[in-house]
């Protein structure tokens, strides 16, 4: 694609190393434009790679300019990357043919560099580093604590005192409330031996680590893959949830449609009887945004490639009880999928 | 208005008292629709009021299921809150006008009732709670620690440890940093005497709150209005700020232009000679949005009514060395300004 323009943050990062929440970026034959205002000048003339930093009180006004000004006949652009009203402005009185491309800069992004496999990697081990901080956290202090404070404490332990980004808010869900897979944080207080769920991740360099963990509260707690349940329903639809997403990590292979490695995951919970109570994808990609591509489900015919970076994550979802998610992110390398 | 549609979480809040992250919101002369997705079933039946909530897993073809069957010719929009790509999935095959309203919702929003004043004069009341638990950490712990951190402490005593949301990531910025009305937080330590600048809020129910202060960093630190700087310019920049925040709200008359209440806190400044350093709008409407309407500002000719509620927050940054804002919020009562 030789002419695009973007706006959204992350798409924008991933062209020139820099972005921020306010920018037009503009690509033409290869000569790029990174069209924001006064507050982002320094940063951005410091950071963004390969292009002319542009400072402008009208982004829509200079990005026209621009346009006018190459003599291009069509630009690409995505149509959920513009509202309406940014849109209209912006082609308004330009003999130019704006052509949509849903999705481009994702489709971009769907094969990673080694280079962004091993800042995902890094954003994985400090993601673990934090699950670790919160385990021992809970351990000694978490008992008759809130779940809307275990929440908070969450934050805390993940983003090491503020230190780190988070890919997003964590999910922090006590027995009951782990069954709903968007769970807000209630009044409600952890209490010895209680199921609890975290799904939980962090940012390095702007890119994300994605997991979760269930568990039950003790003294040896941890959230490692293998756990102990006092109560067996617990315990059972944990092996069930853990075969399934370990079958699907270990069988996944280059060249298989998305769909097979949702169907690998599926196939397992649904011979053990529960097929109705996963209720989601088995993954999604993992990248500069917390969801990208590719998206692992019974729909998607992409084929699987070397270098893809997403995340394999069951669940099992039993309402009033308690639901299970076991989530990693893995890479595919080598033919093979490697847990990061 | 009879017929409008929305998405907007604020704009969807205040039609029903009910929102999440994935609604679209339909009223066909006076009937109400919250169309949204499972995960949100059991909230918005119990808390959406005057509308039928509809769960769907399409959420724009349930929409246009609703259009469709009404009949109508014509329903407005506000062409910000539709991406190209939804706007035309939405009018695709349907024989109805979409109207460009922009800006609509936050047009109804512009005159507060006595309910929301009321909210927003709590966030405001919780906001000063935190900013006195932050002061109170600030002169015990606060020495040595970087922006960073303190950015992190900020956010957990604005936030009463995760009790409450906030209105937006607060700023703490240090000295230079300060000059930056944008300042994002370094690894710079604060120090004894430091100019420290800190512009923050909380929500309640939903309602935000904003203030600025500025103080410096010594043992009995507070936020106050009052404030002593052992630095001379520090005091005398502070002085000028304070006198043109003062003067604009004891002088803000209903009746007024919001851009002669800009000019009441300009000229102030531009008397004092730092007029080319006062590089923003004097201020903005505050409510479910941080940022709303009224806009106070040169160009806003919009007339000042009784229950409007703004920000007024004139500042003078001196690049390098430091940049002083003080704001509050206030409301429009019996025709003059009162703090909130």
């Amino acid at each position: 694609m030789k002419n695009y323009i973007l706006q959204n943050e992350n798409a924008v990062y991933f062209e020139c190393g820099y972005s921020c929440d306010n920018v037009i970026f503009i690509s033409i034959s290869g000569d790029n434009y990174f069209i924001t205002d006064a507050r982002y000048e320094i940063e951005a003339k410091l950071m963004a790679k390969n292009c002319e930093v542009i400072i402008t009180n009208d982004l829509i006004e200079q990005s026209k300019k621009i346009l006018q000004k190459s003599n291009i006949k069509k630009i690409s652009f995505d149509p959920s990357d513009f509202s309406l009203f940014t849109y209209e402005k912006l082609k308004d009185e330009l003999k130019l043919q704006f052509v949509q491309k849903p999705n481009f800069s994702k489709e971009k992004r769907l094969i990673k560099t080694d280079k962004e496999i091993e800042l995902i990697r890094s954003a994985m081990k400090l993601g673990r580093k934090g699950f670790k901080r919160f385990a021992n956290y809970l351990k000694t202090d978490g008992l008759n604590q809130s779940e809307k404070y275990l929440f908070f404490k969450a934050k805390e332990f993940m983003s090491n005192m503020g230190e780190l980004e988070l890919s997003f808010d964590p999910i922090v869900a006590i027995k009951e409330n782990s069954a709903k897979p968007h769970a807000l944080p209630t009044s409600k207080l952890l209490q010895k031996n209680d199921f609890l769920l975290v799904d939980a991740g962090v940012k390095y360099e702007r890119y994300c680590s994605d997991r979760t963990c269930c568990t039950s509260i003790h003294n040896d707690m941890t959230f490692k893959r293998e756990q102990k349940f006092k109560n067996k329903l617990e315990q059972k639809i944990y092996d069930i949830v853990l075969k399934s997403q370990h079958t699907a990590i270990s069988k996944a292979r280059v060249g298989m449609r998305a769909s097979q490695i949702d169907k690998l995951a599926r196939d397992v919970i649904e011979k053990a009887g529960y097929g109705k109570y996963f209720i989601h994808s088995t993954g999604h990609g993992v990248g500069l945004d917390i969801h990208e591509y590719p998206n692992i489900n019974s729909r998607s015919d992409i084929i699987i490639e070397n270098n893809m970076v997403f995340t394999i994550e069951p669940g099992i979802y039993l309402n009033d009880k308690f639901g299970v998610r076991i989530e990693d992110t893995l890479v595919m390398k080598k033919g093979k999928a490697e847990i990061l």
